[in-house]
C-alpha cells in the first residue's frame, strides 16, 4: 500500500475538514501523512487556517511537524510568533534539543529567554547548552538526545535499557560506552549487539577505537568524515574527550546539501539561491548589493578602456573584439576558480601542494591559449582578411587564457590559506579581475603595434 | 581511544614494511585502519607497491578496500587490469552486488562478461542483474543484500533471522516484510522489533503503508526522497510491486553529492570539477571543447558589433561600455540561471507555474535594472560631463538586466518542459546571448540617438 501524500485533491479535502472544525475526520487525514507532509500541508496554509490547526493538534503532534521545516528556516520566526506563546514553548519541549535550539537561534536573545523561562526546566538547559555552541561547529548540529551505556552493562541490561529509551533517543543504531566521568571510551553498533549471548558484558565487544568530533569542530568538516567512513551516526565529545552529543546522518545531508548550495549560490553571485522569494521585491533586494558592487567594478574597466581611447579613435575595429577576449578571460578564469573550490571543499586542496597547483594550471592555460589563439587568429584572418589584427587577437587570447587560468586558481587558493571562505571569490568577481587584465593586455599590445593595424 | 588515520609517518612506517615483505607486522598496521583509510593509503600506492598488496591481501579483505574507493571511479579499470584476473574475479565476490556491479560498469561488455564467467554463478548472478539497470536509475544503485521477512513471523524468529543475515545485509535496520509472490506488504525497524515481546506476530506490528521507489526512478528523486523524509533505507520494487532490492543512505550522499557536483560543474562550463587532473594536457583537454563553443559564440557577438561599426567610428567612447553592459548582462542572467536551476533541482520549478516565475523575475529585473540604470547614468555624468551619454547606457543597462534575467529564468525552465537537464545551460551560454542581446539594445539605441551624442 502507498502511504498518502499531500496531493492537491486530498489536501484540500483536508483544508475542507479543517474550516468545517470536523476535528476527528480531520485528524484521522492529517495523520495518514508523513511528518514531512504534514509539515508541507501546515507550510502551505494560509495563516487564518493555521490558526484552526493551532487549536486542533496538541504541542506533541505539532512538534512533530516543526521538526520536518528544516529546509523553510525563515519561516520559524513568524511561525511562532503567531502561536500562543505557551503553546510554542511546550511544542519546542517536546521537540530534539537540537531542532528546537535550531528554531530558536533565529529569534532575538530576549525572545529566546522569554520561551526558555516558560519552559520545563530540563528541556530548558539542553536547548540553552546547545544555543551556546558557535554557527557552523558539530556541537550547534549535534543532538543530545542519545544512549549511553557503561562498559560493565550485560547484553541484555543493555537491550532492556534501549527499549526503554527507544521512543526519545534519535538513533538506537550506535550505542556509545562511557566511563564514570563520561569519557566516551567505546562504541557498539545494535548490530554487534544482537549477534552477541545476553550474558556477554559489552567491555568485551565494544570497540576500543572510537571515531568521534570535538564540539568546536567544522560542521563542513564532519559531514566529509561521515560521508567518507560512512558513518549512521558520529559521538561529539568536549575538550576533555567527554561525550557531550551525537551528530546523525541525517542532519549531515542537510549540511552537505547547504554546503553545496552555498558554492553555487557564490559562483552565481546570488546571496542564497535556495531561498526562493516569490516577491520580486525582496529577490531585487537580495540580488542587487552584488549587482552594484560589479556595476562599479565594471566602470574601472570602462575607465581602463577609456585610458586607450586614442587607440580605439584610430582603429575602432577593436572594438569589436572586446566581448570576445574578455568573456574568453572570464570563462576560463570560473572553471580554473571552480576546479579550485571544490578541490578545496573536499579536503583535497592541501596547502603543500598549492604551488604544484598553480603551475599545472599555468600548464593548461598556455595550451588552452594556444590552441584557441590559433583558432581565433585563422577565424579573423578568413572573415576580415587582416593578417595583423588576427595576430593581435590571437596572441591576446592566448596570454589572457594563462593569466586568467592562473588567476582563477591563484585567487581561491591564497584566500583559503588566509581562512577567507574561497567561494567567497566567486565567479563574477574573478571575471572582472580578469576582464581587466584582458583588456590591458589587448589594448597595450594594440597601442605598440599600431603600426601595422593602420 | 582515537582511532589510526593515513597519517604520513603511519603511511611511511606501513609502506617499509610492505616493501620488506614483513607480512605479519604490515597486515596488523594496516587492519588498524578504517577501510576508507586502507582504501586512501592504497590509492596513494605506486603500482609495484600495489602489486606487492596484492600478494599479502586476501580477495575478501581487497574487496573491503575496493568498496571505499567510490570517489575515484575512474582508477577502477587499471586497477583491476593489474591484478590478476581470478583475483580480481574473487575481490568482486566478496564485494557487495552494488559496489561490484559499479566497479564493471566502467568495463567494456568483453571483459565484463569474462570476468562473470570465472565467477561463483550466484554472485555473476546478481552482479548481472544489477548492471541491467539503465545509469542514473534507482534500480542501479540498489543493493540487493537486504533482510526480508515475512508477516507470519515472530518478534523471536526474526531476531534469529538477524543473527544469522546481519554480517552480511547492508543494514539491518529496516526489515521489509513481503508475501509469496515476494510482493512488499509491509515495513518495521529494528527499533519497532526491539521493544515487542518475542511471541508478537510481524503482522501485528508492521507498517502496513510503505514508501518505495521503482527500480526505474531517477536517482536524483529518491535522493531527494530520502533526505526529505530522513530515511536510512527505502525499498526498490519491480512494475509488479515486488521488492527486488534496498537504498542506503549513504548511496545517496553520494548521489546528492555528485549531482550538486554536476549543476555546479555546469555553471562553470567545466565537464566535472571533481575529477582533478594531476595533468595539465587532459585538464587542457577537457576544458577546452567548451573554450572553443564558446570562442565562436564570442566571434558572433564580434560580428554583431561590426554591424555596428560605423556608430563606433563616429563615438568610439561607446566601445568604454561594452563590458560594462556585456558584464552585467552576463551577471544578472546568471543569478536568475541559478535560482531556476536550483529550484528545478530540489523540485519546486513545477510545470504549472512557469509563467508565475518568469513574471516574478521580469519584476525583479526591472527593479534592480531600474536601480542600476540610475546609478550608472548618475557616475557617468559626474565622472564624463555628458548627460546624453549617461542617459543612453542607463537606459541600456534598465532594459538589458530586465531581458537579461527573464532569459535566465526562461531558458532552464523550458529547457526543463522539453525534459532537457536545464544545467546545461549552464551560465556561460546564457552570458554569450545575453552579451548579444545587450549589444543589440545598446548600440541599436545608439545609432538611434546619434545626433544627441555627437
Amino acid at each position: 500500500m502507498q502511504p498518502k501524500t499531500d496531493a492537491p485533491e486530498y489536501r484540500q479535502l483536508m483544508i475542507d475538514k479543517l474550516r468545517e472544525n470536523n476535528v476527528e475526520e480531520f485528524r484521522s487525514l492529517f495523520f495518514e501523512l508523513h511528518p514531512y507532509d504534514q509539515a508541507k500541508f501546515f507550510l502551505k496554509l494560509d495563516q487564518p487556517d493555521r490558526m484552526l490547526l493551532y487549536q486542533i493538534l496538541s504541542p506533541e503532534e505539532m512538534a512533530n511537524v516543526f521538526e520536518n521545516i528544516r529546509d523553510d528556516k525563515n519561516r520559524y520566526k513568524s511561525l511562532l510568533e503567531e502561536m500562543h506563546p505557551a503553546f510554542a514553548a511546550k511544542m519546542m519541549e517536546y521537540m530534539y534539543a537540537d531542532d528546537a535550539a535550531d528554531v530558536l537561534s533565529e529569534l532575538t536573545k530576549e525572545k529566546i529567554s522569554s520561551y526558555l523561562t516558560i519552559m520545563d526546566a530540563q528541556a530548558a538547559k539542553s536547548i540553552s547548552e546547545l544555543l551556546d555552541y558557535e554557527q557552523f561547529t558539530a556541537g550547534s548540529i549535534m543532538t543530545t538526545e542519545f544512549v549511553a551505556i557503561n562498559a560493565n552493562y550485560t547484553v541484555r541490561s543493555t537491550m532492556d535499557l534501549l527499549r526503554k529509551e527507544a521512543p526519545d533517543a534519535e538513533t538506537i543504531y550506535y550505542l556509545y560506552v562511557i566511563d564514570e566521568e563520561k569519557h566516551l571510551v567505546g562504541v557498539l553498533s545494535l548490530r554487534d549487539l544482537i549477534v552477541h549471548e545476553d550474558d556477554t558484558l559489552i567491555a568485551d565487544i565494544m570497540k576500543k577505537k572510537v571515531y568521534s568530533v570535538s564540539v568546536a569542530d567544522d560542521q563542513e568538516e564532519v559531514a566529509r568524515k561521515m560521508k567518507d567512513y560512512n558513518f549512521l551516526a558520529l559521538p561529539v565529545v568536549d575538550f576533555q574527550h567527554r561525550l557531550v552529543g551525537i551528530i546523525t546522518v541525517d542532519d549531515i545531508i542537510d549540511v552537505l546539501d547547504e554546503e553545496a548550495s552555498d558554492d553555487y549560490s557564490k559562483l552565481a553571485a546570488v546571496s542564497d539561491v535556495d531561498s526562493y522569494d516569490p516577491n520580486a521585491v525582496s529577490a531585487a533586494k537580495k540580488r542587487l548589493p552584488w549587482l552594484i558592487i560589479l556595476l562599479f567594478l565594471g566602470m574601472f574597466t570602462a575607465g581602463l578602456i577609456g585610458q586607450f581611447e586614442e587607440t580605439l579613435n584610430k582603429v575602432a575595429t577593436l572594438a569589436l573584439f572586446i566581448p570576445l577576449i574578455a568573456g574568453m578571460a572570464g570563462n576560463t578564469g570560473t572553471q580554473a576558480l571552480a576546479v579550485a573550490v571544490r578541490r578545496i571543499a573536499t579536503g583535497e586542496g592541501t596547502s603543500e601542494r598549492v604551488w604544484k597547483i598553480i603551475l599545472k594550471e599555468a600548464g593548461t592555460g598556455l595550451i588552452t591559449g594556444t590552441v584557441c589563439g590559433i583558432v581565433v587568429a585563422l577565424t579573423i584572418f578568413i572573415w576580415k582578411q587582416k593578417f595583423f589584427l588576427g595576430l593581435l587577437v590571437g596572441l591576446s587570447i592566448l596570454s589572457t587564457l594563462t593569466v586568467a587560468t592562473i588567476a582563477g586558481a591563484f585567487v581561491p587558493l591564497v584566500m583559503h590559506r588566509l581562512r577567507i571562505d574561497p567561494a567567497v571569490a566567486s565567479g563574477p568577481f574573478i571575471t572582472t579581475i580578469n576582464d581587466m587584465i584582458s583588456i590591458l593586455i589587448y589594448f597595450g599590445m594594440a597601442t605598440l603595434f599600431m603600426n601595422y593595424l593602420l
